[in-house]
């Protein structure tokens, strides 16, 4: 599929209420369960989510479009959220992601991008040039890509409790 | 995680919001895109959890409690939904399963299961013996399973308008 701001705005819009919907008043051992060291709980995920609201994705566009002598992406901070997230509720992080992503996607809806502007490029620390067009591309595929993560922790706290169906269950073992 | 009633109902419950919060008023060329040939989309996947309610989980659970003579569950027809859901729309599927959902878990707390109901045994038709507690906790793996499915189905649409970013996104390759 091609990127189109049409079709992508209702998948970034959605990102929020999909894990509300799905984590908030869940037990904290769904929450707080991770795959195993080094990796994030659903807990965890959303204060990436957060920190990328509030630090990549419109961040980076503004750089693009402003198209200044340095194009360069700050790297983007894999751990903040073990700092930022210190203090709050799982509830408070839903509330958190839902209203940044709010005011985000109402700065995007603002900028009404013509498409010369998605073709416009900055400059990825690792990759080099890359476009507007495939920035926002990867805030969407970003989202699911979390979404399917938190559906796959939770999921794996029963690999032992589903017995013989883990043959069945590819999830399980991903 | 042992299987515990209690902490795997609400996951059971947040299911048909998850996917409604997700899915709802979707463009089509997301809720119809597929990892390709032989593979499914979240409409098929909706259609494949509805079947579930209409024909596993309760049922085969009714087999075990009842502890018959005969305590072999029917096979599961992977492929019913390409039938069933014929002619309905998304929006339809989606109150569909909601409906389904909700009355099955009416029934299921309405047992009061007791650990000792809990371990007894139907009989799986390739694995044998089987534990109702072993079929509860698949219910909620399954579940999560078709989640974490359903947003790397859509995530995948963007294997290539994502650019170099493909490297940092493991779900576009799983």
């Amino acid at each position: 599929m091609d990127f189109d701001l049409p079709t992508a705005l209702p998948v970034l819009a959605r990102t929020p209420h999909a894990l509300r919907a799905l984590l908030a008043g869940l037990p904290a051992e769904w929450t707080d369960a991770t795959e195993g060291p080094e990796t994030w709980s659903p807990y965890d995920v959303l204060g990436h989510l957060i920190h990328g609201e509030r630090t990549d994705w419109i961040a980076r566009a503004r750089i693009i479009l402003a198209q200044g002598a340095d194009r360069r992406f700050t790297p983007y901070d894999r751990f903040a959220q073990f700092r930022e997230s210190q203090g709050k509720s799982l509830g408070d992080l839903l509330d958190e992601f839902a209203a940044l992503r709010a005011e985000n996607l109402a700065t995007l809806e603002g900028w009404r991008l013509t498409d010369a502007q998605l073709a416009l490029e900055g400059e990825h620390p690792a990759f080099g040039p890359v476009t507007l067009r495939q920035l926002l591309a990867t805030w969407v595929a970003h989202d699911l890509g979390h979404v399917a993560q938190v559906a796959r922790v939770m999921a794996k706290q029963y690999r032992d409790a589903v017995g013989p169906w883990r043959a069945y269950l590819p999830v399980l073992d991903r």
